[in-house]
């Protein structure tokens, strides 16, 4: 009997049991520590059957290859010659390889420990870093009354269909598993209309932040996912013309200003922004004026809308070749939406073109009114009327935006948030009309910055980013100490003190310390035998190194006090 | 010209198109108030294309039989004669046609707005409800400086392959787009393994609220649905023995504590619970003695786990004549596992078991560790050793828990967290070997109960469910104030003070008032034209009726002072 190495996983164990059915390899293999001989082995392949081995080798983690070649070993194989084949194929044993096969082909053994592409897990500091962000964000949305409400991830597939565009390509359907065909929500505007149609709502101030999923080519750096977040506050209701219009692109200035005030690290990136605002009807008037044919107007629209990272040649070379439009058309166009200016010049300037101001009339007098509402809101000066910004989506009614941020490092990132109005979506889905106006913000297009703000502010003042909340970390002193650790902690919980103690048998003080200081928490509370038998505690700050005793019945209190000291918020 | 009745909706319009098509209905269409006349409708048919006619309808909500009919009447028909059949039928419309009925039967039309079955929406005010739970239970995990975590919403399929026995149907694919097969995450279990392993992360306290799907028959009123959140508290890590197991448990009975701890209305449902432990290393070897095949262990474990809900004759006949077990050994197996009783006295007699105190001896000392911990945590008056307890899941290799609520009315309910140790999950996708234990709450089933104690509740002191966070409602008196109501929100917003105002051009005072009161805000700021002259506003408190006039230039302090004597918090 030769003995082979430890096989130190299961994976191992089962290709030598494989290589031992085939007579080529070991008699003696080493599992988990455990000596498996011979007749063990005689004992699973014999006694249980060939197929219930099999079967327990599907639940274990191992590769294709192993388990096909394992199939064959155990039951014999017509199209490979494998040397010694020890087991005959009998007809039986035929239909129950098939069997086999196609469980296996069905089972699809390659257990990667892999995210699916475009997604990602949050580790515990990330986490923590876009907990604060969310919070920010959505403080300003309760700020201005609105409430939260959420929707299922996934919609009826026709609830979508039709809204996108283009786009309804990138939509993640659901596998048709029998019951109603199902998709995974591309945005939270479409689910917002039929959340209103579904419980009749004709008005509602409401905010959802929850994930989206596009099947789109993910490029992580400029923070583009398959799975990703959304931030959106939305008006619906029938309101005085452009006030809530403007609310909602106030509410986009104030999330940015709030999330730029955390620090001079946030407010360097995040400060300089832009609005840059337009109208989709005076949009369409511009190209009816032009005289582009109704049928290509959103086809032009999409191609003007690529001014912002297009040379004014390419688009027209696109409206021209690819899109059929008379060059003459296209240079008429080209004179409105290369126009960028201060917006009360560019409204003056709309104003005194006497064709648009006609037929324009009521899209200029909505942006005029905004204009004013703006300038109420005090946040006249970030605004850009962009004649070129049209906005993909099919949906759009009336005014629409798009927030950019302008230092030189950031402009690559695009759109940090958008929206605009939409009056006929909740139309699709009932008779009751309801108008709406709203804001998407790109939090994770901004949180690629803002993590990286975050971790530069932390480490300047020579701190990591902190995921846990604990605010004392028990430490004892001596041996068999785990159960009154356990006890103080349990002391400190009930007082509603977030508090940790090790998990290892006979923890040494220093290794307990260099823990608490490695992970920032603020206080140590020390344990031993001595303090033990008096009915005391030694609680140390670890900031001041500070160290004092108190009596174990006022610990919960000295801990607040402790902290209020240190200004460490106790909730 | 006959003139037919007032169309309020797109799709009558397009009926009446369709109708007046076929040349039989009606000659004048009335459409949001505006009048079509013949030549209007002409303009629609002639000049711009018929096909574009029925595209633009495509994008309207009506049925798929009038879309049908009114393709027919458009482009002709070979199938049906519909009388006055206006229009001939050449070779390049029917081309046309096809084209157009595969586009319409591409797109489905029916737009209902529905939620998918077993998913549903979150409406304001039980939002808010939601989100005072789930701030509930993570105060919780933080107090035991658990970490937050995410995971994509879907995994690779193959990472969920294997995991859950035979509720591996109840799994959601995504359909196959090209790219990664998918499937969204049937618990927070796998996920947390398989990021261990993506991670190489050999040790983590971490909780994840998130939502988990399954493809199962919804029961709404006991809290079962096809998408639902679960609130997962997991200890990763190779520690002393059954320490991170108590602490598990504890944090288990903590959540339950703090929720049943809110008012006298939630003390009344949820203050009574029951945890029921088990080891499914002594539950094997229970089997082992009794003779069960090695085979059959699984079956019979989960036939035994029925017995919280069936009788005893019951199981054992599904174990005798659906599983094949001998009667001998259904009874032997009867007499361990229909013994429930206190921790103590039942550890004490399985000691007492000569054969089984032998072979589950490493179980059983597990068990006594686990109750002298839970002891000293504060937890040991709650357990129930209960040796019928198997639970379904697969992955479990030690301690195995339950916790259901033992007040009469809400048996019914079911388990309401669970968990157990799982020390061979992540070595499923990795060499690395993580053991691991925690615990699920069944936060929705909770839910169900914890939403009637806050409606009840805030009855009883005659609130309603308050979903938005306003602190001030702004009122003005006087015609053309909207601008001035929107400074002066403009100023609260500034000073970080929740504040709204009415979107109507001239709303009445009373009328603000009114809203203010429903919506339980807690101060009305007035300002009118003489308040506006001499810089001033009223700020009225709404629970006292006291009102007093402040300098608008303090208007922010005043606020929060007015906040702070009446204890709603700022933040």
């Amino acid at each position: 009997m030769r003995r082979c190495r430890l096989y130190s996983d299961r994976l191992t164990f089962l290709v030598a049991v494989d290589r031992h059915l085939s007579g080529s390899f070991c008699s003696h293999i080493v599992h988990n520590n455990k000596y498996l001989n011979y007749s063990k082995i005689l004992f699973h392949c014999g006694v249980l059957s060939k197929r219930w081995l099999l079967l327990k080798a599907l639940s274990f983690p191992c590769r294709q290859e192993s388990l096909t070649s394992l199939t064959k070993r155990l039951f014999g194989s017509t199209t490979q010659s494998t040397g010694d084949n020890s087991i005959g194929m009998e007809a039986t044993k035929r239909n129950e390889l098939e069997v086999v096969c196609e469980e296996l082909s069905n089972m699809k053994r390659t257990v990667k420990a892999k995210v699916p592409k475009g997604a990602r897990d949050f580790l515990p500091e990330q986490m923590a870093i876009r907990e604060k962000a969310f919070r920010i964000v959505s403080k300003v949305f309760d700020r201005h009354g609105a409430v939260a409400i959420d929707t299922p991830v996934f919609e009826l597939k026709e609830t979508l269909t039709g809204k996108y565009g283009e786009d309804s390509k990138l939509i993640y359907d659901l596998a048709d598993q029998g019951g109603e065909l199902l998709s995974l929500r591309y945005d939270l505007t479409v689910p917002l209309a039929r959340f209103l149609a579904t419980h009749k709502i004709t008005n509602l101030k409401r905010y959802h932040i929850s994930r989206v999923y596009r099947r789109d080519n993910p490029a992580i750096q400029r923070g583009r996912f398959r799975e990703f977040y959304q931030c959106d506050f939305d008006i619906a209701g029938n309101f005085s013309r452009m006030v809530p219009d403007a609310e909602v692109i106030k509410v986009l200035c104030e999330v940015l200003d709030d999330l730029a005030a955390v620090s001079s690290f946030h407010a360097k990136i995040l400060s300089s922004y832009k609005v840059k605002v337009n109208h989709r009807g005076l949009l369409d008037s511009i190209f009816e004026l032009c005289g582009v044919p109704k049928e290509k107007i959103r086809a032009i629209s999409s191609a003007v809308d690529k001014l912002d990272k297009e040379s004014w040649n390419n688009v027209r070379y696109e409206m021209i070749e690819k899109k059929g439009l008379d060059p003459c058309i296209a240079d008429k166009i080209g004179s409105y939406v290369l126009r960028r200016d201060n917006p009360q010049k560019m409204l003056s300037s709309l104003y005194e073109d006497p064709h648009l101001s006609s037929i324009a009339r009521s899209s200029l007098e909505d942006m005029e009114l905004l204009l004013k509402y703006l300038e109420d809101l005090g946040v006249g000066d970030c605004l850009i009327f962009d004649l070129s910004l049209a906005r993909g989506l099919d949906y759009y009614t009336g005014l629409i935006f798009e927030a950019v941020l302008t230092t030189d490092s950031n402009t690559s990132l695009g759109s940090i948030g958008a929206g605009g109005r939409y009056d006929n979506l909740v139309d699709m889905f009932s008779s009751r009309s309801v108008p709406c106006v709203g804001c998407s913000l790109g939090i994770e297009r901004i949180l690629t910055i803002y993590e990286t703000a975050e971790r530069e502010w932390a480490s300047s003042m020579g701190r990591k980013i902190k995921a846990n909340k604990t605010q004392v970390w028990i430490a004892s002193i001596g041996e068999q100490m785990i159960r009154e650790r356990m006890k103080l902690a349990n002391e400190l919980w009930k007082g509603n003190i977030a508090a940790e103690f090790s998990y290892a048998e006979k923890p040494k003080l220093n290794k307990q310390l260099q823990h608490a200081l490695e992970e920032e928490i603020p206080l140590l509370a020390i344990i031993g035998e001595d303090e033990l038998k008096r009915g005391m505690v030694n609680l140390k700050i670890l900031a001041t190194n500070e160290q004092k005793e108190v009596n174990r019945t006022e610990i919960v209190d000295a801990v607040k006090q402790a902290l209020n000291e240190m200004e460490v918020a106790i909730e």
